[in-house]
């Protein structure tokens, strides 16, 4: 072996090596057990060549619900506290508004009031702050309103509350040749927003709950579309497989998700043929993020929770469940 | 200069003009003119580095119409054809609609009195043919379908007679990091069933008319889709640009169309900032394929036609009318 030979074939060895260290570790974030484990193994066995669960890269689609699986959703969704302090500049544009329910409860800023107020109403700040402008418009409102808002305790932007253990997965599954979406209730404008920086994952691959926009022309004949209040895509429950199919066309090899709004997209993902890989993140850290659903041994039967329900179906099917607590290392990426 | 590195200059040189020729030439099928030039002019400035044009990989999207666009429409939409040719297996279903119109009519076959039933009456075939079946049954009978259809004139299937041109330049956009999607009036799940065979156009970028489908169980409980009747996307005319945000949620750097259906797309493809390209496709090639629309020097007010009107404003815009018989050297690849 000629000197260059041995170089050439030290450096090979190094670069194996590395590689090797590599596909050790794809999820730092993760501690040794079942989820992780599960993982890995559905990675691995699926884009191995000759494995007998070999899914070719272009039927590789794997789904993940947001709120509450890739980032906090408690005690309010972002989406919720976006339309809500929306209320202000809809109400300075619309001064009917300022005397009729429940934008005049929402003005007091009374807290405990807002919180108690009825879905309906929620429905009805949510329908008047999501539509009604041009999808431009739409967008520079949730850029401002994203840049500038802060979760009440961590104290920072709500882009910055994403699961760090998440943010590998999604990685891990992008580098292995899997398209990754998100499939989330929450709006699809709205998520398409900050979807590509904060998950990289690109408008065209996100999936959510959608309003009809109507095509016109603005006086200088330049052609805009406005978000109508007419919903098309109900992006939860049944609405989830029903989106994917109408959005993706395929049905995907693995799902994310952690509450019932999840079940269908789970359910529909492993009827498929061949490996599947359908996972709940359940939380049961009370300290680190939240404990609530089952982890916190109370009936809990909010739409779109974690229900005693699903955990025994998950148990039953065989649906790993994530436990935050055990399952992950680090929770978001700027704590330790 | 030592011989090796003479060699290798040599390899590089040839490796460098071989790039050349081939970048010279993306599109054989295309005759030199102004239609050749804007595609490549296009592809050229808004994918070259430092280029004053230059549009990010993530937000090159080309959105293409099908029928009469990427492949023969004329003189029958095959969509139309094969929801005729599922009459009779209709029938057999339901008895009922033997002696009901218009499936009465289409049971004759008589093809003048095919001819002329209007539009109406195609709807409710159509609604009969494409909904009321589970998606993995419908996608079953339309690939059937596929296999054994033969065109009339040319006696080859349907999926034969694309346009080698267009081809090209699906290819040769795909190859400077541009996806490629259609955006058809035609039925989303109809063309999703060969767009990633016949066009390497995968489901998800497929955008076209579509159905809601509803999420049940069969009795073994396992999940499936059904095809609806309800209209949830109809993709043509203003359909278009609603159905791109809806579904990619970015504007086109470059949208390709024939008729008054794609004028839409066209104008909102127009609008963005920046490079883009806005192409029609005019059928004035009558021996080749066929001329119709304001090539045939008649006024064709139907659907979905390239109309005078929109001849002019092509002309008043800059959009590039692609003349079938003086840009395309070949039409069809299985010609000479």
């Amino acid at each position: 072996m000629t000197r260059t030979r041995r170089i050439l074939t030290g450096f090979l060895v190094l670069v194996a090596s590395s590689a090797r260290v590599w596909a050790q570790d794809p999820l730092p974030s993760w501690n040794d057990g079942a989820a992780k484990k599960a993982i890995v193994e559905f990675v691995q066995s699926t884009t191995a060549q000759g494995s007998p669960k070999f899914v070719p890269a272009e039927e590789r689609i794997a789904t993940f619900d947001q709120d509450g699986t890739l980032w906090v959703e408690h005690p309010v969704y972002s989406q919720v506290i976006y339309c809500l302090e929306r209320v202000p500049a809809i109400v300075k544009e619309k001064p009917e508004l300022a005397n009729a329910e429940p934008f005049k409860t929402v003005l007091t800023g009374d807290r405990e009031a807002i919180a108690k107020l009825p879905t309906e109403d929620l429905v009805k700040i949510a329908a008047v702050a999501l539509s009604g402008m041009s999808v431009d418009d739409f967008q520079a409102q949730v850029k401002k309103w994203l840049a500038a808002a802060k979760d009440s305790r961590w104290k920072r932007p709500y882009t910055d509350l994403t699961y760090q253990p998440m943010q590998e997965v999604l990685k891990y599954f992008r580098a292995n040749g899997y398209k990754t979406y998100i499939v989330t209730g929450g709006g699809q404008d709205f998520v398409r927003t900050y979807a590509e920086k904060t998950y990289g994952i690109p408008p065209e691959q996100v999936v959510g709950t959608a309003g009809a926009t109507k095509y016109g022309y603005d006086r200088s004949g330049r052609p805009f579309l406005t978000k109508e209040p007419k919903l098309l895509l109900n992006d939860n429950d049944a609405g989830k497989p029903e989106g994917i199919h109408f959005m993706i066309g395929r049905r995907p090899h693995a799902a994310f998700g952690n509450s019932t709004g999840d079940q269908q997209m789970l359910e529909y993902t492993a009827a498929g043929d061949g490996a599947r890989l359908m996972m709940l993140v359940l939380h049961d850290d009370a300290k680190r993020e939240y404990a609530y659903g089952p982890a916190a041994g109370l009936p809990d039967t909010r739409v779109g929770t974690f229900t005693q329900a699903l955990y025994d179906e998950a148990k039953r099917r065989g649906w790993t469940v994530i436990s935050m607590k055990s399952d992950w290392k680090r929770i978001l990426a700027f704590e330790p």
